[in-house]
């Protein structure tokens, strides 16, 4: 209700600051048996981690996930999984110059507004580093995914565009490089932008495309909950998500009916796939696919002009170690938060039928 | 948990099928002691209606809706307001030559892979019908937000597209013509462009730009709940939707952070809006706008290649009398969705602080 | 949320005032295909109808309930169970007397201070008449069931109490006569005791017990949804409810932990049931039985003082066709509730494994 | 859904087994700026705490809490309330000898047949050990409902029992011995009961009293989440509770209307009050009450048949540090779940009205 929790039957709810002692959450409604890879959770932590390329933000936290409870023998339990993160880098000095201001396009503003009062150090609540729960839930909602797979990629940084479906490309390689594009000449190319971007102290947005393979038909829910509806807000909840568009997207408005139709096979699966694998809100079986807009990271190193608490005209320059780009290290999270979605759903259609 | 609910304090239940003897729905959580203008909430009804123009489907609805409680001497009495809205139009035998049809494109598959069974007439539960029943809410959700406004217009019509931002429009020329778009010069070529596509037995899709004004700032919920993913989950759930962005939207991924900031004025406003008036998932004031991209009606009165139940390859075209573009019927549907979302989290606003 | 809803996966939420033109409700979460028993629907609604014997209202109410969607061709299709009761009985005339004044002990002055605002006649949204639709509701779910039976009856009326466990009893018993108690010589004195105190103008409380048999061990949620908790909850809403207990109730409270213990069988049964087939807030396969206190009907047909909306003290009498003891009445409506809980945990426990 | 939150709008989420390195919960939803006093949580938190007294367990846990998330000097902040408190005394080997056994009237058997897996030490999840978190969020409860003042009591253990109503009694007392009974006499012969009680190796059952006083009148939503239907769930949730009453009860089931009925005096406040402070499923402002049952503690020191997980009988014995009463620690508990249905009711009554 106060947003801090996600999914209905396998639900993620987090808590934490990004300068308190640590932040966590608790998995609720995870089906007991189900046998824990806890290394291939920590290796999904490591691709979202701070300082793992000079790409990225170079703060350092180690980001090692702690699980109280919920496991026993290697398996889950069926009784809700709580969790831990200590946040080592909780340098408050940091923070100080800000203690008072509204940095531009940040979450200062409203969150005084609404609230009243607000943990002004490195963001509070606002900060992405909550993110670091959701890659835990969703490392964990992957495992229940059995066959079904999920991948996303960078499909854009600013305006270095990978102009090629997911089908065209060869996603084993999305790791292959900092930035994770299964391009390996684009991500150079992305690569080299993000650091002159770097080098003169701004940010830069792109956008992040994922694809779910071997989707079971059938998983969705009617009217309110579509299937792409909860992918879509989920995405949307990332911090700096400015759109979502899935199948065919913005670019399906300019076709017609008859172009856009994707015509069934006698095996149920279509020729075209610019439905993205959901009709009416429900799985068809073909590979759901997705891109999500991030925008540029809005701390930069360069002086803005903005007010204080007071309403009063200040000036501020962005200090400390930020991501030039918040594409590379958003990749997990935007799978995490797929795999939310999906075991979500995977368990709410064991109902479906009597 | 089923699908067919929306909104967490202000809280909309809907059911029927589209040629059942009637759709309807509860909306609970109203706040007593609201004066209802009926009139308002029939012609919001009425912008939805088939046969309200000659680029329209040409069904006969009226789309009266009735109230069965909730309401007494005028005013709401906070308790669930139950409404009904027949269908008039149930002529089942449009329907009997794709009972055991999928349509592609449509939901009919999936409906049967995730129930074994579907009221196969007029798409049953996945048809746009059930849309109605949003509009009736969406109109009483619009009286309680005081002096918010939402005002959704058609923005594109395949490649017609209207290339001003909302703030260079006079959006009182919205209902001015039928395709309820506030440039009459675009207008005419976008109704131009429906009615070859009409003749030609195709459809075509559209984009809706929505525009949300006068709102507080504090709006919003952090992390899961943001103020704009569940505006984008409250889009994406309308039938046909494929993608959602707001304020700087997919065009913003190219900006650098020093472009795209908005620079905070001493009152709070904002020198420049591409944050859509939502900062860290929370309202700021300024004016909340977003698009919404609408496929082409996948019902096209063209032979198409399909399969039957039993996935045999067989040959359908449509009949009936189906909408060449959804996109100027859907305008009042968006807005009915924002005002939802609105409604909810004004109301949720009001437990924000001590 | 705001209170008329009721259940997570099977999900029933309901509308109406008794003297509005109509009642009724959404089921929400029904799984597809189950085949409708439509005549013990009715039949269960004429077990809570007024008019069925002398010792209950005489009000006139056919209560014949409509179905509008979610059932095709006798199956439930999975999408919502929409559903109406018209209400026949609207002598809205009667109920001018109670117009500007708070009843003693009804819900009047209660409504009146949380929503400024309340349809007095008859009770508005607070009488019991929206019971009819948890009846509708629990109907439907009973069906779900399979297996498992749910039989309340009447235990006591006033101080005639039926002194004997529910294994003592035939239970074919309970609806051969009107009170409800399936021990035929405490039936009479039973009736014998209603239709005095309504000679009298007054009322009288009761207590049913409900027992549901067949239960299959695993059924429930642990720490705040234990079942035995969802029952209590879904009896204490039943209007008129003072009190619940299950298994050894407040007379296990006197006992030893040696006597009170169940003791195991080999095959997962136990010697003794003071458990009331439910430990640690899971059903262990055991009869589940508890006991439902009702007050007495707030209504009497004699002189009472109470206040008027201004606060000025009146002097008021009960009017119309009262139940003199709501217990008969109520049988089916505990049998409903217990049948929702059933369901719903019936359908969350498909997803406690992997 | 999985059970392991309480509330609508202030929302507990716990986790947590009794021999995890740890226990602890999040509370989503408390507005922002309540000054918190964290040593009324720790006071609370010691009236719950093992080995507070002789008659109670002698189990050592100091039960700290530690909040990590969501207050900011001092205030809450609007954000989610993560805390934690370690479990001290994780003496596995302890619980070797029930690793294979279901022990009689206790969740081994139903959480084995649920999940088909369970963490058997100190019965894990099950064990009242996660009493522990609802009185932290209890105490937090307590303190945002200014004036309204939750007190619990013991009114009986076993055949002991207070015989006076909560209007005859001084509740300053209640803490003045260490059964929690604020009738010293009574007190005194309780204590020599469970003292030989647990000389005997046995355990005894009990009744907790509580009032709700300074309630202001208008909390409750209708019909299914009465007011009185949520204390009841909250209670009914706490291990080892078999049942629950208010205002006039199992007693007023006894009554005539025109005894039972509460007459309203001028100023609102009612001459009698059967009612218990709720009318309907809302407060009517008059002191809210009810009584809750505790069966006797399953642990005993002695002798019992009971089977093992392959369905052979074997003999089991308690062993370890149990309550041979459990009524006096969940004292607080009561209080603590009461204080968050009245918390989570409190902000619920801020929408009702326009």
């Amino acid at each position: 209700m106060a947003g801090n929790s996600f999914g209905t039957l396998f639900k993620l709810t987090t808590f934490g600051e990004s300068h308190g002692p640590a932040i966590g959450g608790i998995i609720d409604g995870c089906p007991a048996g189900l046998k824990l890879d806890l290394d291939a959770i920590q290796k999904d932590m490591d691709r979202r981690r701070p300082g793992q390329s000079k790409i990225v933000t170079q703060r350092k936290e180690p980001d090692r996930v702690e699980f109280l409870s919920g496991i026993f023998e290697g398996e889950t339990t069926g009784t809700p999984i709580g969790f831990l993160i200590q946040n080592a880098d909780q340098r408050s000095r940091d923070y100080s110059h800000i203690k008072d201001v509204f940095r531009p396009s940040h979450a200062d503003y409203t969150y005084q507004q609404k609230y009243g009062k607000r943990d002004y150090r490195g963001g509070g609540r606002s900060s992405a580093r909550e993110t670091a729960c959701r890659v835990v839930a969703g490392s964990i909602a992957k495992q229940l995914l059995g066959d079904m797979s999920i991948d996303a990629y960078t499909s854009s940084v600013g305006d270095i565009v990978l102009g090629k479906s997911h089908e065209e490309l060869d996603l084993s390689l999305i790791e292959s490089n900092p930035v994770r594009c299964p391009h390996p000449d684009t991500a150079v190319r992305m690569i080299e932008r993000i650091e002159q971007i770097k080098k003169a102290g701004d940010t830069i947005g792109g956008v992040i495309t994922c694809v779910i393979r071997n989707v079971p038909a059938g998983l969705g829910e009617p009217v309110f909950d579509k299937l792409h509806a909860q992918l879509g807000k989920a995405m949307l909840s990332i911090n700096a998500v400015k759109g979502f568009e899935y199948g065919s997207g913005f670019e399906g408005t300019r076709m017609t009916g008859s172009r856009h139709n994707d015509i069934i096979n006698e095996d149920g699966s279509t020729q075209t796939n610019r439905s993205g694998g959901v009709q009416g809100g429900i799985s068809n079986g073909m590979d759901i696919y997705f891109k999500v807009a991030f925008k540029p990271v809005a701390t930069i190193m360069k002086k803005q002009d903005t007010i204080n608490e007071k309403g009063e005209a200040v000036e501020m320059q962005g200090k400390g170690r930020h991501d030039p780009c918040v594409v590379p290290r958003a990749v997990p999270i935007v799978e995490a938060m797929a795999a939310l979605v999906m075991a979500d759903y995977l368990l709410l259609s064991k109902i479906s039928k009597h």
